[in-house]
């Protein structure tokens, strides 16, 4: 085992330090972000810091780094209101990194990388056809975070559509069965299967395996 | 696939909820954070919100949960400044899911889920022990989240300890191949394969599969 200090990671190769921090959360949610801006523009961006935040309310968010270049993803949410979490599948994980290209605002990440959208009743924002989980948010808030201009990003669910057949008898959802990817740093993809779920744990009790039908 | 809305989402049973909404982020990442109080007593708990927040300067953050019970890790931190970050590998995923049970503040779950500490130099906050992957951070801010009493927690990296068998000439720190787990939900584990890493992504450039050895 190697022990890395502070002055050590500071004297870093910036692109080394980067790949290396990156790494260090451990397994990453892979995200589609799909906005559509007032003038009728989409846009899609993959983003890999999506997070839970509640359920009561139900809330999401992500973060967005700092505004050194156009970000028409932030732009057009604080624009509309109106974003959507679209889920990453093997099937589509090379197309969905190919949205981290900086496009033109002209052109839409959907056309450039053939990742055709959609819409789901009236709600404003665009999914991604082939993503077997689509969330539609509203903005709820977005925190400045001072220590790096970074900002939280917090959406409240206002609409999911997915496949019932993962979706088990506790409201437990399978992902990794649907094909849905993880990450590790900024440019690896993960495919993921179930070790176990495990019982609610309490002190003095033993785990227990769940017992549902995979 | 099926359509839920926000009425029904409200109309669902709270537990059924809870494991939904916990589900939609995507696959996550699972780590035990490990702290010690003033008095030297010490704390381990599991946490599926861990995210990267910036490599410029070194930042972590997770999210807190509301304070409607005693939350020792938020206490230990806001009192000492000092926690560590620990990956979770298949080997003790149920150990690291056992700490998520209540036990009592003079209890330590690293005594009670046989989870060995360790401590680096002079790091005030314990290791565990046979984690690949350690972190040891000290506290940088804490951001209240209005919209539910969560708040983020942030911490800079000083220290890391890493197993330099699985860290790349660029860096990237392979996770999966050291057996890290990440997660779905509250209490689905699971294990990962690396599909691709992936060139940097431009307009009008098809990508390329990264070629080092693994």
């Amino acid at each position: 085992m190697t022990t890395i200090t502070s002055e050590q990671i500071n004297d870093f190769d910036k692109r080394y330090r980067t790949n290396l921090i990156n790494c260090l959360s451990g397994i990453k949610s892979m995200n589609l972000i799909g906005t559509k801006n007032t003038s009728g523009q989409t846009n899609l961006a993959i983003f890999n810091s999506v997070i839970h935040l509640g359920a009561h309310p139900p809330l999401m968010g992500f973060i967005q780094r700092p505004a050194t270049v156009e970000r028409h993803t932030f732009e057009n949410i604080q624009e509309t209101k109106y974003f959507t979490i679209n889920s990453v599948t093997k099937e589509v994980h090379k197309q969905a990194h190919q949205t981290s290209a900086r496009y033109e605002r002209a052109e839409s990440e959907f056309d450039e990388t053939s990742l055709e959208s959609t819409f789901i009743n009236d709600f404003h924002a665009p999914f991604v056809a082939k993503s077997p989980l689509k969330i539609g948010l509203e903005l709820a808030d977005i925190i400045p975070i001072p220590v790096n201009n970074t900002q939280l990003v917090i959406g409240k669910v206002k609409l999911i559509q997915l496949n019932e057949e993962f979706l088990k008898e506790d409201g437990f959802l399978s992902l990794h069965d649907q094909g849905i990817v993880g990450g590790t740093g900024l440019d690896s993809y993960l495919s993921a299967k179930e070790i176990g779920r495990y019982s609610y744990a309490k002190p003095d009790l033993p785990l227990s395996k769940y017992s549902h039908n995979r």
